[in-house]
């Protein structure tokens, strides 16, 4: 197997995908160390968890984390190195859907002139450059797709690129992360077992009234107390799910009302447009939520 | 990520799909506030509402409203200006539909002598040149265009462009701004809870008759007596619904009635071609509709 | 949006599809002047009916009598015109089917030699010369050929041309006609609101039996009395519906029928073969057609 | 439309298909009348019939004959002509099918050296060629096949090369002819009303048994006596289909049964390999088939 | 018709698709003198039968023993040939499944340089070199291959190559020999009464013990005594058809148990692997299979 | 056919797929000797057996073990050899999916500069290597795939190259083995018999407790005490399948909590993200987890 590659695409091309500030994240539980402990023992991670619950600005927060951590350790090394400033390692997102080919995530080629020349494809760039691979909505990608990934999740840490006929080691800090939400699979698209048993699995679950309270503040510029009666509304709509509501109001939303406010439009009316009619078509849900919005802003 | 591409495409090639003209529109409730608001925090907007009603025609109307605005801006700033003239900012609409490809969205790579050429498609062109991008009928779309625009709508508003391996951040002006029937949706064609949940929503409802009688009299040209008819019996038509009309008579039909009666043909036969005919193919509803266009032509 | 195209493709390479000489057809009521009246004001139209009552034909009269009536008005304002011959304003037909796709109604790009170049659609042609543009059958057409005539069809009239980026405004004489069966469509196949609600509608039906007599005699050389025959088998046949016919004879096997009697066939034979066994494979109606055949032609 | 195209292509490429010698065809009633008398009424001609009763041969046979009446009208005229030769008019076979495309039929371009070439399909050759077009079992096709022939057999005789933008005017002697098996049809797979009531029909039977063996005997070169015994096998297998045999064996079958019994098979062991095996897999028929068998070849 | 490309292509590039050495064959019953006389008629041929029986190890005796034929007599008559050595005549299977085009039996066009060059199909070189054609398992086969056989397998023995417009006889030796498992057949994937009555068909059943027996023995070099308990072990598993085995076990999985006995494998254990788990996952039916193996092996 | 093509290709180009160190591997039972008397005999091979217990590790040890022993084998003859090193003989993997073409495995032409190149794909180059080709859960592979590698597994052993008109005789050393899990096949996705009747077939179960700890311990580097405890919980998981859970917990996911632990990760917390969540969404089934893992990690 080639090993002489790595050192060739480290730190090529995927420059432009490394986070460049640290993203606002409150952690909630000990997820920070689990992944942690996963990426250096090189066990790639299955997010479990509902729409808007934070997921995709955790990996985020990680990625960014990782590199600063590694960042450090090169300067108490004092090892020379290109990432001086703190930036991420590099950080590749692909949301997946029922036409996304292999050839999208791999490569393809492209005819340039007389010849035809190879393009990487986002997850062979994450391969080589040794960063997060981020599979947003796994279960919505078709079965070749899945099936790529399995070598790159075993203790064979390869990807084939059949149409080049190569076989493409993974660099050292190459991560495979995947997310899933459990509420949305039917027996048609679920996860096969020979998938998901090659990774550990983090929950994820609304945060906690303060913590989104909190979030919402920082992310809207409303005032603590607004925000706090935001934060109520979002957990008493969730309660509404044995009323036959699908899925409850994300954080998303709640700041989306936040900003709205902000903006100058009455509470009231900001919580109708950007969390209540955002959340169901269904009259009568509309009308307990609207009774919801109406007792916390009087 | 690139910052410094936003300039080089900012005023580029989309300058013909700038309204030249203020599109004719009369508010019904408080939809230009939301939408500033919206805008100017950068909420996507999804307008929820029947056939007919006039979402387009809002859009188009905002679209040039918040170009002239910004064109007042400038001149009170004393800056030099591209735009002196009152014309909207860019606007692209795209209809959704199922053969509709991310492709055909982004852009592909067409042959040009002896190179590939890349061309932007409509969705990149308008998140380079800042202005609104109106995806009509989004749930009529395939799966991988809604997972497209998820990362235009969350705190990242980028582009993946995955055949160019290139990440696009949106302009400064750039919105998205999706359409939705709820009427139509069946259990195989909703908008997903991960997509929805990223708009604020704007309720369109058919507007009030005097309101639709002064649109049917500006846009037909006929008398504002015969337009009141007209605005009665669409209002009429839509109550129906009870008896199994699928659908009432949208203002579009309203004004082309008005347009046939303006042409010399006979009121109640204009109402039958334009109206009663395109509304139903039932015998029964279209006896219905006779019985009232008799009584309101006699 | 562009404006000056117009002229430039206004009388280009759709000289051919003009229709020479005057169709042969009867008026049943006032369709000529509903026909006239939308198309002055730019309202699109749909035909509604059955299988061969004539729609084909009475689009291609129109197209010819509205290019008279043009070249009349010509002569009287003593402009030069290409067009001093009476000829039809541009016709051209699109039959749709399941596999057509929109790149087959706008155009695509092929390869010449060293240059891909692009090659307009029929639609496109239409739009450019300004003519009629009939699409039949228009709900056996996929959903993207539905969706693309949507902004032809509105206060807008362009066709975004996506391939190219391109808006095309359609001239000034452009009109899109559809044709639509109600009595073929099912719950998979209808049209959907937000189409249908963007045309007039005028409903065909098999003319009366003079009509239909007079018609057979002039389009198979057949003397008046056998043609009046035709028509009232015709006729008796359209009766049989209640009887589990699907579809009645059309006049079109009526004037094969008549074509056959000419060429010295028998005339229940000839019956026979170009009616009975045109129409159906059911043994039961076979015999009852047989019956009627006997009666009018003992 | 183009009328001086048919002059260049009349005689052009499908000399090949010419049949060149008198196919065996014995007459079962009058469709050689029926046959000729659409022909010159350029009537398109529907064949309705089970399996293996001669649909194919009597095209042939027409095709065949009709090219022979023209040669000798041609020198009775004293005309000069290519066909001094008795040959039949150009006849070209499409067996119809699901993933028979519209560009299979009309044409295609294909890259030759930096050009690309234009490939007249068989359906444009035969348009071109002024002969006989046969589609066989229309009711596979896909349906834009079924489409595509609409505008070639109502009064316009044109076909439409969308791919090319040019409407081609059938050659004078052209004529469509299908054939469809009634008692294949489901739901899903039947010939729509607006395309069946655009042919005469002529229905096909199994000839009588007179017939059938004067075929057998002079197809296989077997002695006339037991070639009626064959042809009463045939009648009475075709007899079992109220015992659930979904079709009886056809004159083909025969045929093959008289050939190995020529090459010296014995005839009971011939008539199982080559009917009884050939018609069922059903075990019961096969046993009742076996005894008709042994009655007849005691 | 072409008739001089015959000689052309006859002795070109399938020379290394004929089989140079006897293959071992067993006749059961007439078999071989019934596929030589529908070969000398031209007759082509069914094979009815099931899994691994020896359906493709008989034509390939056939075309072996049909060219052994063809040498002895052009050595009779002294005619110089270039099959001065026993070989059999050129035999070209193909294997038919979902994804089988019409192309891929046929040829395509592929780009050689600067030209477009055509490459001959399986089908297309066996049509030209007059040898057999195997069509394995037909019914596996998409509905444009089926139907693509029909014009080789009537008197006309032509294949219409579409994409070149050719019509290529078929040359002398030419025969089509198909595939097809009666037990396997579904609703869906049935042989068409269209084209299963163009063949005489030939049932294949597992032979009897001692013939079983001795092929073990030859192909595996496994003792007689021990051959002979496995030809048992065979006959018994096949009983248990009546206890819900789908298919039986076929001979070569006999022989695949012998080389393993040959091996040093015992004679259970290579039972178990070789028979019992390839034939069913059914822990009910396996327990019953191993109880036969201890039967025969104790 | 073509005999002397195999030198050329043997040892070429897939040099980099050999195994070059022994892969940790404890047998369960005799499946080396199995495998090593099936190789010998050239007799393909099917694995049978859930995920995760250690197929493609077996495979992967068997491939690095048959090139020692050649290795062995030259140098005890004193023939020179490229392998002087203990390597593996060629391996090459194949993960099956829906989308896998028949091109993916045998290979393409790719357009270079002027000229159309062929690219083998991994079974062509498996087949000309003489190794091991591994295609993992076949079950998954499209038809055209299984189709394709009947040839190879029968007494032919070629792989006909359609697109190139080629026969490809394996080399001595090849050999094709297939996984397959009997517990997740449907109705729909089944292997059929005439595919399955051509492999001897090993069966493969969850490692007894004091095998699976060994390899936990060898692989986590957990202390052997732990490693037993993680190994105990694997085997109660995998009881609760009466409860319905679908499939246990992989050795797999026992090695990833193993590495978690040694990471520092308290033990519950490791065994919940590891192996509980990653085995199932169901609560219930959660809770009964938790508490075996409460039970064995007090």
């Amino acid at each position: 197997m080639p090993t002489n590659t790595k050192t060739l695409y480290q730190n090529y091309i995927v420059e432009e995908f490394r986070i460049q500030k640290e993203p606002f994240y409150i952690p909630v539980s000990d997820e920070i160390e689990i992944f942690e402990a996963a990426y250096k023992s090189k066990i790639p991670i299955l997010f479990k968890g509902p729409t808007g619950v934070g997921k995709t600005r955790f990996v985020e927060y990680m990625s960014y984390k990782l590199g600063v951590n590694l960042t450090k350790i090169n300067k108490t090394n004092k090892t020379k190195s290109k990432n001086d400033d703190s930036t991420g390692i590099p950080f590749i997102t692909i949301a997946c859907h029922e036409d996304l080919t292999a050839s999208d995530l791999v490569g393809r080629y492209l005819l340039k002139g007389n010849e035809t020349e190879w393009i990487d494809g986002p997850l062979t760039r994450a391969v080589k450059s040794g960063g997060i691979c981020y599979l947003d909505e796994i279960v919505e990608a078709r079965k070749d797709t899945t099936v790529l990934i399995h070598p790159l999740t075993d203790h064979r840490r390869i990807l084939p690129i059949d149409k080049k006929g190569e076989l493409l080691e993974a660099s050292e800090g190459f991560l495979l992360v995947l997310s899933y939400n459990p509420g949305y699979q039917s027996a048609l698209k679920d996860l096969k077992h020979s998938t998901r048993q090659r990774f550990v699995s983090i929950e994820f679950n609304p945060p906690p009234v303060d913590i989104e309270a909190e979030i919402i503040h920082h992310e809207s510029g409303l005032d603590k107390a607004t925000s706090m009666q935001l934060a109520r509304l979002g957990e008493k709509i969730r309660n509404l799910k044995d009323q036959g509501l699908a899925e409850g109001a994300s954080v998303r939303l709640l700041i989306y009302a936040g900003k709205l406010i902000s903006s100058g439009i009455n509470a009231r009316r900001a919580c109708e447009v950007a969390i209540n009619w955002s959340t169901t078509d269904d009259l009568t849900l509309q009308q307990s939520i609207n009774e919801i919005i109406s007792a916390l802003f009087p």
